[in-house]
């Protein structure tokens, strides 16, 4: 009777961990996030149950429902898997899911994923934190969840690499409140959308012309002088997308 | 003929991915970081010359002989592969391995590990982000490989977690210079030792008290108002640790 909040990573199933494979693998029941893909949900167990918590009418839109599904899960079954997208605590909300677990007394276990704020600048050769370049790196998401806005200008620290998610819609604002903070309106951006897909594709530019950009989401965007580091790598992604870098 | 540069993740077998387990049992030869744990490295096959660059006369205090080293067995082997600990883009050097790469004309791909700086606040049970809690996270590191020091000042920014890897020695000059930029001295911290190894340990106080802890590397250590949370979560490691929380 263990409820295990896993991380999907980026979304190639090779990018998954050898523990979230093993528990895909053994689970009586995966309650999944929408955007999790194919190749992934092919290594649950044949017979396992799946519920696709963003096509499920009364989970799709409210976490407080999915907490009681998972915690109803919890006590009906031996093991649950909780797939979510990335990592379960960057922008995740497992921590509430696995509150709310707690405080039902419902064991949980939380497996770490690779978070896409950094699978997706290192799948398109970028660095998040380079030598030189930068002496750390911030994530942040341009959707506040709970009704709050971020403060971007806060966060114009131009020894810092910063890496946005969910911020294309904000795209325009996020550069005009960074510019604001202080940033050069010539720092370097790098949009990489759907990263490690077939269809991955990195656009490079400068914050001034990030509004501009013809992108969309699933994207990441990155801020900072190693967005114009490219390391022209191999990639099993880039090799199939069209870039215009 | 290709140098794959792949993340290891904290220490724990069960987390590499899927992909960097496939590439160490077909490797012809492996050059691995020291402190990577037997159980990973008991997943290179059998055959597979290895090379500890830790260890290794000329390679284990100079990161120009490791690029050297590199480009020499990707000229004369099919697969090698190049272990590092956490994400190889995240304070892992992996960037500058790659540029030498590229300009040898040596063909790079890199694998992302999970990072320590999110694994680590994971199975301690801290989410680093949590809604109402924190905005975002930024990371980074107490040491400043390039000579330069990181000013903690500027990083001083109570919406945000800060996660700090390989601060404990520093971490007096560290709490000081957060406070002096505007955090409360009472800002919760929570110190993770040894994360996902059996001896795993959590230490929870606030900022002012942060110098004054008995604590070792390697650590991560967390500030902001997360690190007050306690998911009490099972963990593998946890419970095999002794817990000062």
């Amino acid at each position: 009777m263990t409820v295990y909040l896993v991380g999907a990573g980026p979304g190639d199933a090779d990018l998954l961990t050898v523990r979230a494979a093993q528990l895909l693998a053994t689970a009586d029941v995966v309650l999944h996030d929408r955007l999790i893909g194919a190749d992934v949900l092919d290594l649950i167990r044949p017979g396992c149950q799946r519920i696709d918590v963003g096509k499920t009418p009364g989970l799709s839109h409210s976490q407080a429902a999915i907490n009681e599904a998972l915690i109803t899960a919890g006590r009906s079954y031996e093991r649950v898997v909780r797939l979510k997208g990335g990592d379960p605590f960057v922008f995740g909300r497992g921590g509430e899911e696995a509150l709310a677990l707690r405080e039902a007394g419902v064991t949980c276990e939380v497996v770490p994923g690779i978070t896409s704020a950094f699978a997706g600048p290192l799948l398109a050769g970028v660095p998040v934190t380079h030598r030189g370049a930068a002496h750390g790196v911030s994530i942040v998401t341009g959707r506040a969840k709970d009704g709050s806005s971020v403060d971007f200008t806060s966060l114009a620290n131009p020894d810092m690499t910063l890496v946005v998610l969910m911020g294309v819609a904000r795209r325009g604002d996020i550069a005009r409140q960074l510019i604001t903070g202080g940033l050069a309106p010539s720092t370097p951006v790098c949009v990489i959308e759907r990263a490690s897909s077939p269809t991955q594709r990195t656009t490079r530019a400068t914050l001034d012309e990030l509004e501009g950009l013809d992108v969309s989401n699933p994207a990441v965007i990155v801020v900072g002088d190693v967005a114009a580091v490219d390391l022209g790598l191999l990639s099993h992604y880039d090799a199939l997308a069209s870039s215009s870098s």
